[in-house]
């Protein structure tokens, strides 16, 4: 094999150092235990990257791959927990980000027929590694009923409702079990979702929403006053959109807690 | 400047026909007159093909683009129906294929309020030539409320409803406009939508959908009733999908009229 | 529990059939052996749908969710292969049409280091069953390389390259590995993708693509003779789009085979 | 009309303020002056927010939406830049964050034989209120080429190129032109793009990106560097990301600019 020239080993003269470089939307197996001790398989796209100081001109894009490979044709929670000090070795670097986005699946029970199905949810993990330090976030992605209690106060029969998707990120001082934060989500909304529902099923969370109304901002409230009140979130911001049945637009609402210095 | 070589007039001997050639996913600006005579401007997504007979190497990708900008800086309807012609013979080619997506909007007035607000829906307009036989098809996506039958019959109170997408595609004996379309497909939901609906309004909506109830299967079967008996309209396709309130997963039925040989 | 309605069950008066009704964009596991016999988890979505005869007024959606449950946490082909005649007797229906997207895995060595990489691709497994007669169609996703053999034919030095995604459908005699059809597309292409590639196998890459120039045209006609000649495969469609360096569109090429009659 | 109850008035006792509530995803045309002098129309995709104080229960979607519509059908950039303080004012709030997201077109001559066609970007408007500070952001989307300095310099013949987006975000001392934005990414780029090239406008193009190789870290630096030292832009951040023609994964970097505080 002839030496072959390393262009991203040269010099580069222009005195401006990068934030992040590295590579987006690989996909690649990942296998994950959840809070009941069963393992499931899921597929997850992957970003990873790095800084890059101002006096080379590029960095080798290949050995993020590599990292991304060297646990074998699976990534687990422990393979990812290691990456940002590999990339911070093999790449030189002074700070790594990697970042995960998977399905995620949860077996839940129909309310009244106890019917188990499968419900999917999205999950990202990111961490970023500067030096020593380790910032973990992780987000679940849970979708959810909300009855609007505008429609239902002022309407003598019916309340529109719709599904909605709320994103809650956490940095943490002890960890969750993903299964929890998405709880903490259902139970803030008019009623969770489940993919099995017979008739009684029906009955019940058609009648338990109509019991409940949240509007966008009930909800991000209750989950921010879930998230504020658990002992092991140090840090959480939440979001939620509904895709209103009443319009072709979507509501929309964010808390993002400012109590992160006192933690 | 050299003459530089045609590779793409060169022969190719492996005898197979191309059925479709040309360029995808163009964006370009796109002006129509709507059924009140006022003009709106909006952004198509425009493909081009044609068919390449065997012994062709390859087709002439920027003479699609030229056609395209042909007439000026913004699309009619007429030069879109003028684009077929023109592919067959610029590409000298025996079948031509041209199709534009776009959002478009109707100014709607809310039930009771009136308060007027500009609802946007999608339209795909396709035009297949052969010869001289032209094949047009338009295709309109309607967001629309739906509210459960099932849910409304079982529940002490309340009925799940959600937003859902009816697509409908027809072909036509006489011009109709986009609007008669978009009112076919209205008219069958439990309730339209609307961007601008005051507190009276959303109780309107609110009780008609709640009177209104219609599976996904009523609401293909009521589209497909009414661009039966419509007399400009000698086939369709209807498909409609169902964002579930009480599932993460949609509901979806679609029906296809059988009658073309007879028209 | 009260004995609730079966609103679903109710005579329709329509007199309109329903071509396909059912759910759509569910998320499952999925779980399938590969050409070397290794098994991989991924992650489905999935559409479920039947016919739906015109005196029905609705279908029961809770029974397609069953039935993809019925066979575990995760689907296997064989679990794929049974549903649509469970569909066929659950619903009592005359047509059944399954379909499963998953992103599929292959480890693939890099052409001079031979540093082993996962590639991901697109899988499509479509089911359709009319009483006895069971049609199956398996499509690929495949990314490639494609180099134009004009720009290199006309330009003293480079050509411009760029990733295309082919996707090939087949309907088949006897059944073919999913890496038997991703071999036949990568073969067509000017070169195949790695996800690890070293500097010897970028040198290589990039000579090989300059070596082999294929327009669109070139690349469906290619996959087109090699599926024709295939003795396992009784139909195709291929579809080729590239995503062209020196434009902000595509460039899209489709053959579809007509031989199916004389197979 | 019966007095319909406010019931977003209401008290609300979890002290919890919102950061952002509103409207996301609603379309609508948009009107816009080029550098040219010369108009265009297109269709922008719109989030308006503003904060809500702990003791209100609910903000009043619809006021967001007919803000919207105050200006006339089509938005305008000084309706745009109106908006934050009618939010102010009508929904009595503190914050008020107004995004519109849309394609916009650029007329372009081909380097050689001067065809002119017109060329898609994405630009977002972000526009952030509170009191009397405003915070304007302006983000272009910026399609390119890049060719890979490490392929070339390795490979006897041809060198890897591909398709890239450049997102560049700023905020400014005195406005500046989305035009003089995009002209700063494409000088920045192996090449820039063209919707129509003849064949002699292909091989400049070609050789062009030969001659200018750039990694994407290169590519960042390149539109850092020209940002830093426009005298109009006070901050910017810079993102890129290339759809690598050797890969399935795309290649990313990001630059965000440190020196706001000294500006």
């Amino acid at each position: 094999m002839p030496n072959l020239k390393d262009t991203q080993n040269e010099r580069d003269d222009r005195k401006i150092a990068i934030d992040r470089v590295g590579v987006k939307n690989l996909r690649f197996p990942l296998r994950i235990r959840d809070r009941d001790q069963a393992q499931q398989h899921t597929v997850a796209t992957v970003t990873m990257a790095v800084d890059l100081p101002h006096h080379y001109k590029g960095t080798h894009m290949s050995r993020f791959v590599e990292i991304l490979h060297a646990h074998g044709r699976e990534l687990t929670v422990a393979s990812i927990a290691a990456m940002p000090k590999e990339l911070l070795s093999r790449l030189n670097a002074r700070k790594a980000h990697v970042e995960m986005r998977f399905p995620y699946f949860r077996a839940k029970r129909a309310p009244v027929t106890k019917a188990e199905g499968l419900l999917d949810y999205g999950v990202i993990f990111a961490v970023d590694a500067e030096g020593d330090e380790i910032d973990y976030v992780v987000t679940v992605e849970v979708p959810v009923t909300t009855l609007c209690p505008c429609s239902k106060a002022i309407s003598e029969r019916g309340a529109h409702n719709q599904r909605g998707t709320v994103t809650l990120s956490v940095r943490f001082r002890q960890p969750v079990w993903i299964e929890d934060l998405i709880e903490l989500v259902e139970a803030s909304a008019s009623s969770q979702l489940y993919s099995i529902l017979k008739r009684p099923d029906e009955k019940f969370v058609t009648e338990a929403a109509y019991d409940n109304p949240v509007f966008v901002e009930d909800l991000v409230r209750s989950v921010a006053q879930k998230a504020s009140a658990h002992k092991k979130i140090k840090w959480f911001r939440v979001e939620a959109e509904n895709f209103e049945s009443i319009h072709n637009h979507n509501a929309w609402a964010v808390i993002e807690s400012h109590n992160e210095a006192e933690s």
